[in-house]
């Protein structure tokens, strides 16, 4: 059996802008990894509705589980909800069961549920809510798509609450070689391991390091008897 | 006239499996901005061909300009320039002046030029190359697309040496507020002053210190007046 694969759709002119370093498609790739789910895509895409739905109806149907970030706020650039409900052809509005947990989160902090933080409680039909135990405010699922916030610790809060529900499969399991020659020196030794063990996947990324060239080769699989022989029989031929 | 337009590939598993956080999205996002190129869509699939012809086509019909990085070194998971060539129909072989660059690096290293390292003369028919300063293994350009190395240093050089051939438009200039309300607390002014000023692109970036809330509101155009005028009003309105 293989492992579920999934995509990730990262939303947000501030990262295509230069502006924000993005955290969150690193942390969910490895968070993926450890639940043995394949990542297969990752795309950026801009506030830009069009943009957005052609993304998510794309990734959709390529992939078992798509994670969304950003856009799910109240403000006028948070239009994640509503594209979503587009993308789908489902209605969006607020929904009673999200409209009382914002009702309750503002109620012990005396700020005013105005028609702004209202939005977050818009939904589209037929969504299952996602847990946000950092700010309240929840995400939600539509058929395959996970849509979350932005902001990483409530992002992060997020995939914790959406990969409870899910099944994965087998971790991937990884094992790097480092070897203090250029990648050229090691090449053809890597090729015939690669054949040999095609199972596996076999990835070779050089660095310098004071002048000097190296290169970390990991060895990925789910299978650690597998990795653990490829290792080994890698170490021998490059005398080790 | 309007900006020309952009978008990345980035191409390895390492990014996909959360083993290694990207680097190089972060950096090409901020050098587009400065040379005025508006950078639209990233994607990072995995070291598999279909995966990097499809995205490379995709890519190419809807942006002036792709950038790609990854998978143009020694080694067999290095398919990025077999993929380039089959997305767009040409042959690939070891083309006489890349050859010629890697003789002469390679002589002054004293390494052999072996045939793992000839590899990476491999060029697509009719591409352009790109100069490498860092460790002279060339990128190329095939029609709008730019082929340079995932390892960030030399992506960095190769970059600049793409960027001095093409031509940018605006600028694209930004100023951020910060304002120390949560984002709920200033919607209303922000959507108010995001129609008046169409323009421009308005984001809000919410973030949490020591427990309260405040936001970035982040004000972007390629006319300065225009986002000094924005700025101005909105701090009226909010009553900073």
């Amino acid at each position: 059996m293989s492992n579920p694969t999934a995509a990730m759709l990262v939303i947000g002119d501030e990262i295509l802008s230069g502006r924000t370093r993005d955290a969150n498609m690193y942390y969910l790739a490895g968070e993926l990894s450890k639940h043995g789910v394949d990542l297969k895509e990752v795309r950026v895409v801009s506030d830009d509705a069009d943009a957005i739905v052609a993304a998510v109806l794309a990734l959709s149907e390529a992939v078992d589980h798509v994670f969304t970030s950003g856009g799910i706020g109240p403000t006028h650039d948070d239009i994640t909800a509503d594209c979503i409900a587009r993308a789908f052809g489902v209605g969006i509005d607020v929904r009673a069961d999200a409209r009382a947990i914002l009702e309750a989160h503002y109620a012990t902090t005396g700020t005013e549920l105005n028609a702004a933080r209202l939005r977050m409680a818009r939904i589209p039909d037929g969504a299952t809510l996602i847990d946000n135990p950092v700010s309240r405010a929840p995400g939600f699922t539509v058929k395959n798509v996970h849509v979350m916030a932005g902001v990483p610790s409530v992002f992060q809060a997020m995939v914790a609450s959406v990969l409870a529900t899910i099944s994965g499969g087998q971790p991937l399991l990884s094992q790097t070689l480092r070897v203090d020659r250029g990648e050229g020196e090691i090449a053809a030794p890597l090729s015939a391991l690669a054949e040999a063990y095609a199972d596996l996947s076999i990835g070779c990324y050089p660095f310098q390091v004071n002048g000097a060239y190296g290169a970390n080769v990991v060895i990925r699989g789910t299978d650690g008897a597998r990795v653990d022989a490829a290792v080994t029989e890698l170490a021998k031929a490059l005398a080790l």
